[in-house]
């Protein structure tokens, strides 16, 4: 069923961002040479990771935090434990790269579940390298944060330099009644990477998903959409996205929320900084149905060159009276009231740029235990380096 | 060259909006029989039409305004007064109603030309009406703002109950350097009806385009994206759209805006009401690539009724770094709070409803002479008055 189902989308192009031809993925052309110490790039101890994917292979799986098992993908459907999951929250058939991962992904990835009630403090880190040149990277991953339980999950993406191809990571999530996840997404990839990955989330009633996404570095083509489904009373969704986009970087990013059951609420959050001659498309969708719903939009952008380009699509869907939806955006360059203010304060121009920059780029972070805020901050640090 | 082009376009849908066939308005079902008087259900006394156009027929054209030519399209393409621009600002193969309009639209509309220099003060009326039941209605419209010169155009547009057909108006209108063009169009179809307005607007250097549209009715189907271009340093646009939708309505409304020269600006602002069933979406576009660029974007939406949708998506298109534009939009029903305020104030529910969805139908009309403020004030309680 499934196989039949990806056999027959193999074609089908994603309705956004550049399509690829996945046959160009499929002959690698040249083994494995990438090493873990790649992963402090983006501010990630690999001796601390959980989970860690190279290519398509797990080589390093460490269960060793409590309330929380951390299993491969397929250990987990061998044990029968995420049957349930597999191709649910996303479907197989939605483009070619979600059948692309199902027919030729290696059906690895990492597994991570929440146990009833328990509020992991701790952050759960997996990383995924993606090391053969031209190779399809294609992760399916699964985290269940089960009834109560709270779960931090941080995720590392990166490429070597030298090591180009497409990345197609699925990443199903289901967040139980009362439960509450945080995603921290990095990623790193090389200028020469096609990002593809296909998120779904689905978060039950009083359930919270908090996203945080962090785009450091130059990209041949990525295109991002997660749908988060509200469906049960008054679950959650919080997403933030931070995306600084240098060189030919050609980025077309979103986040759909879904409000389908009543008082939920979602927030939206992106902040977008372009340089060279990147070109970013930022899409949000809030489609409300459920009584009571409340959604914001927010969209930044910064175009710190003249031949970049930021083009914001946000949209705001009320299917019912009984809702309130808000949005707000501004796209445009620094200020130039503010760097004079500061350079009139004793700062150097260099240095009131960095100091509007940084500015520019935070996110509500509130909430997060420590360990995970100072992985965000360190990230979002990285990143403003690059500039 | 042109009849090739738009035979080509025949069958070329919109990218947005009910797709209908040509052919199924090609067919009139009976002769005209709606009189001119149905204009005052639009707060139009055709006495004061300068041009009355009933079907593909002008059936009054009145040239006594100083400083304004009025004349229909026939005689201005007789006289060679608008080659240029005839087919200039609006594609003729945009779209199948752009190529139905060229094939088979008769090859009428009104042009009215304001003389360099004119700041002409009277507004000048225009009716368009859809009579004969199931017919094809495709006015050519022109409008020439020369140097200088100042103009006002109001426009009604309305079919009677029982004549239902599919209007495609097609408009040009040339802004001159240093000339003001205001454009207040009023519809009010039968909820039978299809409407696919195309209208292109060039603005050059120290121009203003100045546009209110009120839709006020039901309607089958309504699809419509004015497209704006300001090719001139400095020029300016501001459009504002009144949408209310009930019973069965389905519209897809935008406006589009590029700002392609130095310090241009644009505002667009849109207000939609809908109830019943109604299922509204709306568009709008700024896309900066002048220096100095300045855009703002405002979408509000109020439903009133359980089943009706309002779809909101703006977009800010920033193609260098030296633009500044923004963004706000508030979608969701009236606020209970305000209704219990202005109750405990000694309204009844339904005072205190009316004088919160008229707060919401506010739109700026500064800068208009007391004529042209009059009789948008005038629609707008028409149009209030319907709900």
């Amino acid at each position: 069923m499934l196989k039949k189902a990806a056999e027959e989308a193999l074609n089908k192009p994603s309705p956004y961002g550049i399509d690829l031809r996945i046959e160009d993925f499929l002959k690698p052309r040249a083994s494995s040479s990438m090493g873990l110490e790649a992963l402090s790039s983006i501010g990630i101890d690999p001796e601390s990771a959980s989970y860690i994917q190279v290519d398509n292979r797990p080589v390093e799986v460490r269960p060793s935090i409590p309330g929380v098992k951390v299993l491969t993908l397929s250990q987990a459907l061998e044990e029968g434990l995420v049957q349930d999951y597999f191709w649910n929250a996303v479907k197989v058939d939605t483009d070619k790269y979600t059948a692309a991962a199902e027919l030729f992904g290696g059906h690895e990835g990492y597994v991570f579940i929440a146990e009833r009630g328990r509020k992991v403090e701790q952050p759960v880190l997996s990383c995924l390298l993606l090391s053969t040149p031209g190779s399809l990277q294609a992760p399916h991953n699964i985290v269940i944060v089960e009834e109560g339980a709270e779960l931090h999950v941080i995720t590392g993406c990166l490429t070597s330099a030298e090591a180009p191809g497409l990345h197609a990571g699925i990443s199903e999530f289901y967040v139980k009644e009362g439960g509450r996840l945080t995603f921290t997404m990095i990623h790193q990839w090389a200028p020469t990477s096609h990002v593809r990955p296909r998120t779904g989330v689905i978060v039950e009633r009083g359930g919270e998903y908090v996203s945080h996404y962090i785009n450091m570095s130059p990209i041949a083509s990525l295109q991002t959409d997660p749908k988060v489904y509200l469906v049960g009373e008054g679950a959650k969704a919080y997403l933030s996205s931070v995306i600084v986009a240098p060189r030919e970087s050609k980025m077309d990013v979103g986040g759909s929320v879904f409000l389908r059951a009543e008082n939920t609420s979602a927030e939206i959050v992106s902040k977008v900084i372009t340089k060279d001659r990147a070109d970013v498309i930022t899409r949000s969708l809030i489609s409300a149905e459920g009584r009571g719903a409340r959604g914001h939009i927010e969209c930044d952008g910064l175009l710190l060159s003249d031949s970049s380009r930021i083009l914001t699509l946000p949209a705001l869907d009320a299917k019912i009276d009984d809702v309130q939806l808000s949005h707000e955006a501004a796209v445009g360059r620094l200020s130039e009231e503010q760097l004079y203010y500061l350079m009139t304060k004793g700062f150097s121009e260099e240095e009131a740029k960095s100091i509007l920059v940084r500015g520019f780029m935070e996110v509500k972070i509130e909430g997060l235990p420590r360990p995970v805020e100072a992985q965000l901050k360190m990230a979002l640090e990285l990143a403003a380096r690059g500039l």
